[in-house]
C-alpha cells in the first residue's frame, strides 16, 4: 500500500457546504483507505455533520476550527489579507506547515489562487501557477491549462504550461505521451494573436513534450489535443462556452422531446437511459477539480456547485497526485531556472 | 416594393461549388422579386449550372467572367494582389465600382478580409471592419462582433463593434434595444484581460447603445446579450466551441440512442422529430453568413460548407442590409471621426 496522504478539506466553501462537502470527504475516506482529512472550518458546524455520518472513519478525521468564511463576493487580496482565521487561509497554511500534503475547496477561485501564491507559494522556478480543470471529450480527458489564474500571460509561462500539463496528463490520467497543442484559430503558420505567434516557435523547441501545434475549439470537444495550452482569458472563454452550451441543449433537448407529442413523449421514455448516459459522459462534474498545478503543495479547486460525488472525486485526486510526486517530476523534466521569489505579496498575486 | 439590390455572388468559392452555390442563389431569386444577381466566375459553369435550373428568372441574372479562383491553402494577401481574375477580387471590384450593393462569397475566408479591407475600403471614421455573425441561442439571434478579423484589438475598435453591432441587431434583425456585452470571464469590475479592463470603462460611457457589462461565455448560448463584443481571437473560440461542442453532442447522442438496445432504437425513432427540430434550431447554418461590417459596400462571408439553403439566406440578407441602409446609420448615430484612410494596403489589412 502507498503512503497515507494527508488532505485538507474547506469545510465551508461551496454552494453546498457544509453538507454535501463533507459527504464527499466521507465518501473518499470510504472509497480509500490510504487518506486522511482534516476539516477545516467551525468546528460545531463539522462536528454536527460528521455525525450524519455513521460510516465516517473518525480515526482518520481531524478537525481544524476556522471561524471566519471567505464569502465569493469579497475581494481576495483583502479577504486572504485580513480573514486569517478562514478556512481558505488556514487550509493553506496546513499545507504550508507541512501538515497536510493537499487543500481542497469548493470556495472563491479568487481567493484560492491568491492564498495558493501567497501562502503556499510556487515551486522554485515556475514562473505562474496555471488552474489546469479535465475536460471530458470524446477521445477522453483533456487538460486545458491554464484556466482561470493568469488572463495576461506570457510566452514563457504558456512554454511551462505545455510542459506540466505534458507531466500532468502522463503521471495522473495515465496516457502516454500526450499531444501537447496552443488554443489557436488555424493550423496554418501565419494564424494567431500575438501571444500565439510568439509562443508556437518556443513551444517547437521543445523537446520533452510531443507538441503537436495548433488545435482549434472546434476540435477540443472531440479530443483534438490532451493538453490545451492557453491564456487564462481564453481558457476561460473554452471551459464555459463548453459547459454553457452542452447545459442548454440538454436543456432544449429534453424540453423538445416533452412538447413533441404523445409518440416523442413515449420515445423520451425509452431513449432515456442511453441519453443521461451519453449526457453524464460530458458532464463538467466527472473529473472532480482543477489543480493549482506548480505550488508546493497541492491545491485543488473543486466546482463551486459541486455535490457529494463531485467533490469525492476532487479529494482522490490528490491521492493520485501525491503518489505520482509530480512536484519532482516538474523539477526533474523540466529543467527549471530560479528566477522566481517562493511567495509573492497579495498585490503582486492577485493582478495574475 | 422597395427598390432592386444587386448583389455578386461567387460562383466559386466554398466546399460546395459551384452547384449548392447557384442553386442557393436561384432558391433567393425566386424568394425576393427585387434581387439581382450577378455570378461572378468561370462563365462556361456557371451557363451549365444555370442551364440546371429551367425556374431561374434569368432576367434578374448576369454573368461576370472571371477566370481564377483563390484556393483555400492560398495565402491571402498573395492571392489579392496577384489573383486579378479571381472572382473574389472581380467580385469585389463591382462593389467598388457601385455596379453591385453587396458579394457574397463561401470562399476564402482570409481573401474575403483582405478584399475587402483594400479593394472596397472602410467607411469614414471605422477603424477596422469586424466579421460579425449570428448564434442561434435559445433566446434567439446573437452578434458575435468581432469573429475572425482583428485578433490582436485595441479598445477603440471594440467601443465602435459594440455600436455597429446594436445598429446592426436593431436594423436587420428587428431587435429593439439590444442589450450590449462584453465577452468576459465574471461579471465583477475587477474582472477582465487588459483589453477588457481599458474597454469597459469607455463602454460605459456611451449613450447610444444599452450596454449590460460583462456576459460570461457558459451565458452566451442562453442569449446572455443580445450582441456580444471580442477581439477575433476570443470570438473565433466562442463560435467555434459553441459550434463543436453542438456537433460532438449531436454525434455523440444519436450514437447513443443507436448502441442502446432495441427499446432505445425505437425510442430513437419516436424521438426523432422533436431532436432534429431542436437541433435544427442550434445549427450553425441557420443564419447564412458573417457580414464584413463597416465597409463602404457589404460583404458577406458564407460558411465555407453552406449548402443552396444556407447560401440563400446569406444572399437575402443582402436585400434586408440594403433597405435599412446600415451604413447611413453607421455614420449618422456612430459620430465617427475620419482617422483612416480609405484603402490599406494588402500587407497592413492582413496583419488585422
Amino acid at each position: 500500500m502507498s503512503e497515507t496522504v494527508r488532505v485538507a478539506v474547506d469545510a465551508m466553501g461551496g454552494d453546498n457546504a457544509p453538507g454535501e462537502i463533507i459527504s464527499g470527504a466521507v465518501l473518499a475516506l470510504n472509497e480509500r483507505e490510504n487518506l486522511e482529512i482534516t476539516f477545516v472550518g467551525r468546528e460545531e458546524i463539522i462536528r454536527q455533520e460528521l455525525a450524519k455520518h455513521p460510516d465516517a472513519p473518525l480515526a482518520r478525521c481531524q478537525i481544524h476550527n476556522a471561524t471566519e468564511v471567505i464569502e465569493m463576493a469579497e475581494s481576495p487580496v483583502n479577504a486572504v489579507k485580513t480573514k486569517k482565521d478562514s478556512s481558505i487561509v488556514q487550509g493553506m497554511m496546513l499545507v504550508r506547515h507541512g501538515e497536510a500534503d493537499a487543500f481542497v475547496t469548493a470556495g472563491s477561485s479568487g481567493a484560492t489562487l491568491v492564498g495558493g501564491q501567497v501562502l503556499v507559494g510556487r515551486v522554485k522556478g515556475i514562473e505562474r501557477a496555471p488552474f489546469a480543470p479535465v475536460l471530458p471529450t470524446q477521445k477522453g480527458p483533456t487538460l486545458l491549462i491554464d484556466c482561470g489564474a493568469n488572463v495576461d500571460a506570457r510566452p514563457s509561462q504558456l512554454v511551462q504550461w505545455g510542459q506540466m500539463g505534458s507531466i500532468y496528463m502522463e503521471n495522473i490520467l495515465g496516457i502516454k505521451n500526450p499531444r501537447v497543442a496552443l488554443a489557436n484559430i488555424g493550423a496554418e503558420e501565419d494564424k494567431g494573436n500575438a501571444l500565439v505567434k510568439e509562443t508556437m516557435p518556443l513551444m517547437k523547441e521543445l523537446d520533452n513534450i510531443n507538441f503537436t501545434g495548433s488545435v482549434e475549439a472546434r476540435d477540443i470537444p472531440y479530443g483534438g489535443a490532451d493538453v490545451v495550452v492557453c491564456d487564462a482569458f481564453t481558457g476561460n472563454m473554452l471551459l464555459k462556452m463548453y459547459e454553457g452550451t452542452a447545459h442548454m441543449l440538454e436543456g432544449e433537448i429534453v424540453n423538445g422531446i416533452k412538447h413533441g407529442g404523445p409518440l416523442a413523449l413515449l420515445g423520451g421514455l425509452l431513449v432515456k437511459p442511453a441519453l443521461k448516459k451519453t449526457l453524464t459522459k460530458f458532464s463538467a462534474k466527472t473529473y472532480g477539480g482543477a489543480p493549482l498545478l506548480g505550488l508546493t503543495g497541492l491545491i485543488v479547486k473543486a466546482h463551486g456547485n459541486a455535490d457529494a460525488v463531485v467533490f469525492s472525486h476532487a479529494v482522490e485526486q490528490c491521492i493520485d497526485w501525491k503518489n505520482a510526486d509530480i512536484n519532482e517530476k516538474f523539477k526533474e523534466k523540466m529543467h527549471l531556472v530560479d528566477r522566481t521569489k517562493k511567495t509573492a505579496s497579495p498585490e503582486s498575486a492577485a493582478k495574475q
